[in-house]
């Protein structure tokens, strides 16, 4: 398996001189960060993820999580390093200071988890799980179940889980059938849920599940579903746990990968039904499950590229100690000395930094949204969340399988072979594209409600910042940066253009507009994706002209974003003839001809 | 797991109308296939691979090969149904009748695996080994060496692995090391090879290696590797079995796919030496085994076809069957309904589709290439089989990767689960992009090689041929035909454009050349592929005019034409960006840089 290290000034570059977290210190309800704060921050987070979580990660994938008398045991080790990682404080850093969370901004955790995403997916969707189990109910929650759930979910001493999906009802979550009984001040749930990732564990003393269920006599579809939270555990109301609920961990999947992260069947009240309790309204569990979504789509989007980073990693250290073949003086040459393994290890490289600045970006969007003071601000962020975030997930993620399957190939015979740690990145990035609404889902989302719903106001505006965009870069005599502005240009006027176009077939054929979604948001994450690498080189190019001791850093960022301008942004323009044109040929197949 | 069946109609459909294979019964030397052979070999074969080979792929997954007291044991079923494969006549095939082969074009053994390959690629690849050995040997073999092992390999009794790789020597096949020391009669060989497939196992009572190793005082590098021909057990001369030669079997990997393959370190020679016999010229070795391998890579490029055809079969039954939401009338809806789902199946249709036509033609090319009384059109089909091979090899392997995948992304949460049989797929055909010389390498040969050598004619020649044809279609009145027509002209003619440019950059910058080899060859593949689907397209559209009872097919066939045209046509535009102007930043990028 490959060592793990933090990309410490890959990060610190997009935090501090790409999108600028500095701004947020000006914000009153954030914890203010020093830049000596951040710094240390990382390092020990990079030390935990290299030292503790990555040498895990092979083990977790050749010795999975297992079902043994009804209870699942986790991957030797992982229990010990759970327990190192809440008493390091790592489960509580964005939290509500209120609940004991340490209240720092959601682009921190992004970066850390950028790190625990590469080090070992596994292990960290389990957090992410608890996280967004912990945000659900502080949104949604009443004061006593925030009171009871959060300090617990914060402290990390409880975990979080998602039980959604039942099978018949995957992507359809308007057709599950788990049921809901009121009773005196709590209801009873019965019913099987599946795919329920970290249902069952030996992490923690307690599990605390978050389940879409229908109560009596609610409307059918998907406006008759409630939430409510099922303690795997009682609470005893002072801290601790009671009596076990009535709810069991029937099966695990044998899975393609993250085979450390149990993904369970679970069977809600096979007995006398399982306690529960209403999380927000009756009948409206949906909309608050979808509050949550966004978020963790972004954090499935930032797993992709995580992984995505480490693949890049493995596959440079091999291709810079891996010798084959000479050059015409007899010297034995490294594979990195072949252009085309160059070319892959730059496709990767290019790749991996727009995905950071996006995810980053994005999530520095987040916390504007929460916590700036003027309400247009923060409504002008919020909306730039929502669009942005299904671009996020599938595009980071589509691109985690391309990275992760490059490195495969640069490791050429040798990355078949499982004991290089190759496949399993391959095996475990395979999922992110699937799990928190398929890929196919996002670009739907996309096209439908984030463009459809707002007329395209939220994803114009983004096209017009790219745009001004266009006039720093015309200030810049650099050739590269010239070459970068001309690809960027063209494919940001093609985005322009396509996005018109969908917004007409959204109105004309939405059927066709729907079969349009999956390259129309390859088309937008690739145009974005160079508008931060664009940025990027501009920066890069004016640190160059300093003449720094990071001149070599400098350099590689802007030949990588002319790497993407010239590699990567080209796509932009298959992309849009498929959307445009594409579709039509969907329209006139039949489900016979196949 | 899934079912799987021989494509029947669309098989035949490429092999008579499309390619049109009864110009082969012209040719003296083949042996004359009627239709109604034709029906009955791929009649008896499709029940083979069907009801045979299909079932066994799952368990060759759960259970593959081991080790086991220095012998490799290969999954429970495999040494029956490999007899019965032999007993059928299977291995014997396009084999010399000389040898007791059965003397059909490989076109037709092309069509054979197609099925084999789909229905389990772990055993179809020990066939496709041996008919390879059988090949060398053939063509680079004494009179002695033909007698003694042709009849043995053809009929399946002995088989046949390859022995290149070793720990240092990867691709850089120059670099071996194993030695061969010669003999009375003989050499003596010792030395440790990795990497060899079907290196060992129970299915036949031998195994005939062809290892690559140096003579003592050869010259170094690859122009003194020499060919030899090692058997496992030492022929008696009486068409049976002696003692065991030195060669060992000491370990097989774990690999991310096909498991049921075993791939063997082998030990040449670990007591006295392995006794084996020069094939060919001393030191001649590598160009004995180019010219075979040839032929292996456009097996795997037909092994990439397989897979992916299965895939697609997998995909579309799953999306036929499985019901998610309902539509407006309340009417539970399968996922087929969903234009993004029959937006992923065409693509996986219409990548099938291209690839099967450019695996059968350039297999035709092979047929011409070796039987044709006329010297010049045999050289001519020569070429171009030399010019199709490393399209072949790395376009469709490629695909294969992108087809397997867009199977799990159908299947939803599903494709992540073992049982369904969709991750095996994915991590079998992951292989093909590796083996037979790395998808790079492919590149590297058809730039540097394919076109390099000739500076383009072959390549220009095809392009001639593609532009012709624009004629063929401009006489069409339909629609759909001319909507194909634009974009198939525009990809033809940015294709030609390209390869001007790289036959330039060749002379003036061939390690910029060599960085933009990657690029150039998915262009390459992506209009070739262009080319066979127009013509299926207006072979469609004359048909669909007759109004057969096969309209639904032709219907089919046009749309999925179409929908290659407008969706993957046009990422012909952003290879052909990436070939040219996006090799410059890989040339400014320092291995420090990484």
């Amino acid at each position: 398996m490959s060592d793990y290290r933090l990309p410490f000034q890959d990060i610190l570059f997009v935090l501090k001189e790409l999108i600028g977290i500095e701004a947020l210190n000006k914000l009153p309800s954030l914890t203010a960060i020093t830049e000596s704060d951040l710094s240390a921050i990382l390092d020990t987070a990079g030390k935990f993820a290299s030292e503790r979580l990555a040498p895990l990660n092979r083990c977790g994938d050749l010795q999975g999580a297992i079902l043994k008398n009804g209870n699942v045991q986790t991957t030797p080790g992982f229990p010990e390093v759970y327990q190192a990682y809440c008493d390091a404080g790592w489960s509580s850093c964005s939290a509500d200071p209120t609940y004991g969370g340490q209240g720092l901004p959601q682009v921190i955790n992004t970066a850390l988890f950028d790190g625990w995403n590469a080090a070992n997916l596994s292990f960290s969707l389990c957090n992410t799980l608890t996280e967004s189990a912990a945000q659900l109910i502080s949104e949604h929650g009443t004061t006593k179940q925030c009171n009871t759930y959060l300090p617990k979910l914060i402290s990390g001493e409880w975990t979080g889980a998602m039980a959604m999906t039942e099978p018949q009802a995957g992507s359809d979550v308007g057709s599950i059938l788990c049921s809901a009984s009121p009773e005196t001040n709590a209801y009873r749930l019965k019913g099987q849920k599946i795919f329920i990732s970290w249902g069952d564990h030996d992490l923690a003393e307690n599990i605390i599940y978050l389940v879409l269920a229908r109560m009596p006599n609610s409307p059918t579809g998907s406006r008759g579903i409630s939430l409510f939270v099922v303690p795997k555990f009682l609470p005893d109301g002072k801290g601790g746990i009671d009596q076990r609920n009535d709810v069991q961990c029937i099966n695990i999947e044998t899975k393609l990968g993250i085979h450390a992260s149990p993904t369970c069947v679970m069977e809600f009240g096979p007995k006398e039904g399982a306690l529960g309790w209403l999380v927000g309204e009756p009948n409206r569990g949906l909309n608050a499950m979808f509050t949550m979504m966004n978020i963790a789509r972004l954090a499935v989007g930032n797993e992709g590229l995580g992984i995505a980073e480490r693949a890049y990693q493995q596959a440079g250290s091999y291709a810079k100690s891996r010798f084959q073949g000479k050059n015409k003086n007899n010297s034995p040459l490294k594979i990195i000395d072949y252009p085309d393994v160059q070319r892959m290890l730059l496709s990767m490289k290019a790749r991996v930094e727009a995905m950071r600045a996006l995810c980053y970006d994005a999530a520095l969007s987040v916390d504007l949204s929460r916590h700036h003071p003027d309400q247009k601000i923060k409504t002008f962020y919020y909306d730039r969340v929502a669009l942005l975030t299904p671009i996020v997930k599938a595009w980071c993620t589509d691109g985690a399988v391309e990275v992760t399957s490059t490195n495969i190939q640069i490791h050429g015979g040798a990355g078949y072979i499982e004991e290089t740690g190759a496949p399993q990145l391959y095996r475990d990035a395979r999922i992110t594209p699937i799990y928190e609404g398929t890929n196919g889902i996002q670009a739907r989302d996309l096209v439908k409600r984030k463009i459809g719903d707002d007329d395209g106001f939220a994803m114009n505006a983004f096209i017009e910042e790219m745009r001004q965009f266009d006039g720093a870069l015309s200030t810049s005599n650099d050739r590269t940066i010239a070459a970068i502005r001309g690809r960027f240009a063209e494919a940001g006027a093609t985005l322009a253009r396509t996005t018109h176009s969908i917004i007409d077939l959204l109105k004309s054929d939405p059927n066709t507009a729907e079969a349009a979604a999956t390259p129309f948001l390859k088309l937008a994450g690739t145009v974005i994706g160079g508008y931060y690498m664009a940025r990027s080189a501009l920066i890069a190019e004016s640190k160059i002209m300093e003449n720094t001791t990071k001149n070599d850093f400098y350099r590689s960022k802007l030949i990588t974003a002319l790497f993407y301008a010239e590699n990567i942004l080209p796509e932009a323009t298959s992309s849009a003839l498929a959307a445009t044109g594409g579709a039509a040929a969907v329209a006139q197949m039949q489900p016979e001809y196949f």
